[in-house]
């Protein structure tokens, strides 16, 4: 399947907003791709793909798991947020075909992040951060980092994650921990 | 060896702030102790010699971890602050000849928190936050959780740490993620 597909297989998918953020996502990560000399193909389709799920209502997210065999933790069960990544990876591998490991993954872990991320994790990730359709406070010194290094802009997004979270009183996956201290502890060095 | 033997103990030990910060300490241990239906002669020896390693320079703290056969992860090693409660546990129970489990774990996790924390875990990790010398901004509010629930308290202590941490990029560890985890899973059931 090409990109055209790909877009016509989420647009029916997910409502118009999310449909806009995708596309916009999709962009900000080939940006991010060629400006890091990641592969752009596969960023535009891990950005345009990343969040194929979301908008399936949670019972449906967790039928779908369920079929696909995708166990979850006690922090997961407590977090429908990270579920459609789970099963977006899962989704795009069975249904749309898709076999690229490195694609898999970055939209495996686009939300939590993980210890040793790859190039197309990171730029994902970011990608999510910064893509036209934010508005949030502070998204502008986001894009300032994403300029000036991947490194200060992947601490700047886990940070943002973990506070986030915490201020909610909200589980914060394993995971997130693990790309928080395996990222910062390689800057440090 | 009784309580004034301790105070002896960590008198030789600590600098003057940090030993009347033991003894606050000590004191609000025993008085969560109290409130809260745990025992309050361990409260007040874990309160009393939490910190015994603190102020010893790190170098000697790593020389003695290595002495005592502590194995550090990556991210202990990069985070020297939680050291002194690593090696606090270790040396009361080899110098001091304290066997209480129970004491010998709330020191041992008062500063990072853990998953399945015991009452004596809670009470002092709580009343190291709370304690009489304590002035950071938002310390009433904490006192006025500790006195509304421990758990209250809890989750309001492990949210300060870990944007505390987050905001000055600095590790965090897993134990207090768990900690964090389960406090937060257990009061949303």
């Amino acid at each position: 399947m090409n990109f055209e597909s790909y877009q016509s297989a989420i647009r029916t998918l997910l409502g118009d907003q999310r449909y806009e953020h995708s596309v916009c996502v999709s962009r900000a990560a080939a940006q991010l791709a060629r400006r890091y000399g990641a592969d752009e193909k596969k960023a535009e389709t891990a950005g345009i793909l990343h969040d194929i799920m979301k908008d399936l209502p949670r019972e449906e997210q967790r039928n779908l798991m369920d079929r696909y065999g995708i166990r979850l933790t006690e922090v997961e069960r407590c977090a429908p947020k990270l579920w459609h990544a789970m099963l977006g990876a899962e989704y795009i591998r069975r249904e749309l075909g898709v076999t690229d490991p490195e694609i898999l993954q970055a939209v495996r872990y686009h939300t939590t992040g993980r210890e040793n991320m790859t190039l197309l994790d990171k730029i994902l990730f970011i990608a999510d951060f910064i893509s036209d359709d934010r508005d949030y406070p502070g998204v502008e010194r986001m894009r300032e980092a994403a300029r000036n290094s991947l490194e200060e802009a992947m601490i700047a997004g886990i940070v943002f994650t973990i506070k986030d979270l915490a201020d909610a009183k909200r589980p914060i996956h394993p995971d997130t921990i693990a790309a928080y201290n395996h990222t910062i502890l390689q800057n440090q060095s």
